[in-house]
């Protein structure tokens, strides 16, 4: 019933995550009111996402030039590595601007569900970087959720197995600051007990 | 911080309503995460949006030609016209299969609060259209919020001002199918009072 343009990318936007066809429908009609130039420039931009950029061939972060920003930069700790499960999870590190190491992204987490095993995150990849880099410290920052405890648990073996002798630490879990004792479930406040530091 | 096509796209995307910069950014890192392929085809789906669509030149919904698929189709009753503000209205209506007439599309609906005056929205057009055309009902289909109301009154006063004899109707206010009397707020029940009918 819909002229063909309208249809064509009310299917591609429904693609995306959390855009249903209705939320779709809507986004299509207002650009259809705004300028033509509007338009362009967002078309424009979705096709020139992916022209000038890749994977840093060091971290898999994404990156403009071979290496991304972060590795390209010398005065970054070279012996710290934080592992991550995606691109985003830098930012979140970065803005908070209290790590100076390196990233190691692993494009996911192990997650048999979704058909995700070791084989497809760049776990082998982190391996050889430990093992040609003089890394002393990695930093397990997956999530903390089943997902990403399991590969923070599978890596670390894995480290070991391949004789490794890295010091290998995780992100604490505990009551996000803010928050209230009362409201908090039982897992994160037994985590924050666990993880009690001298006062 | 962000590779400069990630800002960009991030920055477009914003634009659009309901989108803010973290839902965004969440967009446009899955986008990378998929083939190169799909992507081109969101992008060049957005490029041609309104490479092949203009307005109809006689009821100002979307259309293909110069006149879209509804004022081309002799089949349509010519004789009533429902007023509706948007074009995804005329697809809301078309949807119920229980209006055979035309439509006219008035591109909003008056609004001083955002500028939208009487002669920002097609209403002149509609008024040529009924001095020239052979009809004998127009259903206001307005929305039945403030705007909606007082586009639909400002459009009566008009069409009797220019002496047009023209029966006027409003589409039924009242409760929605399938709800409770119990929840209603006070105004959608006067209504739905007011509107009854014999039974």
């Amino acid at each position: 019933m819909l002229p063909e343009p309208i249809q064509k990318l009310i299917d591609e936007l429904s693609k995306l995550p959390g855009i249903g066809p209705k939320t779709a429908a809507r986004l299509v009609f207002y650009m259809l009111s705004k300028p033509k130039e509007d338009i362009e420039r967002l078309g424009l931009a979705v096709l020139g996402l992916k022209e000038n950029l890749r994977f840093c061939s060091r971290c898999y972060n994404i990156a403009e030039h071979e290496l991304c920003e972060i590795c390209s930069n010398e005065k970054r700790n070279q012996e710290v590595i934080a592992v991550v499960e995606e691109p985003l999870d830098v930012i979140a590190l970065e803005k908070t601007r209290s790590f100076d190491g390196l990233y190691h992204v692993l494009g996911g987490a192990i997650s048999p569900i979704d058909g995700i095993g070791p084989e497809q995150l760049r776990i082998q990849q982190l391996l050889d970087r430990l093992h040609s880099e003089n890394t002393k410290e990695v930093i397990m920052a997956t999530d903390p959720d089943f997902e990403g405890e399991a590969t923070a648990a599978y890596i670390k073996d894995k480290m070991r197995e391949s004789g490794l002798d890295v010091r290998v630490t995780r992100i604490a879990r505990g009551l996000p600051v803010g928050s209230n004792i009362e409201y908090a479930d039982e897992v994160t406040i037994k985590r924050s007990l666990e993880g009690r530091r001298d006062y």
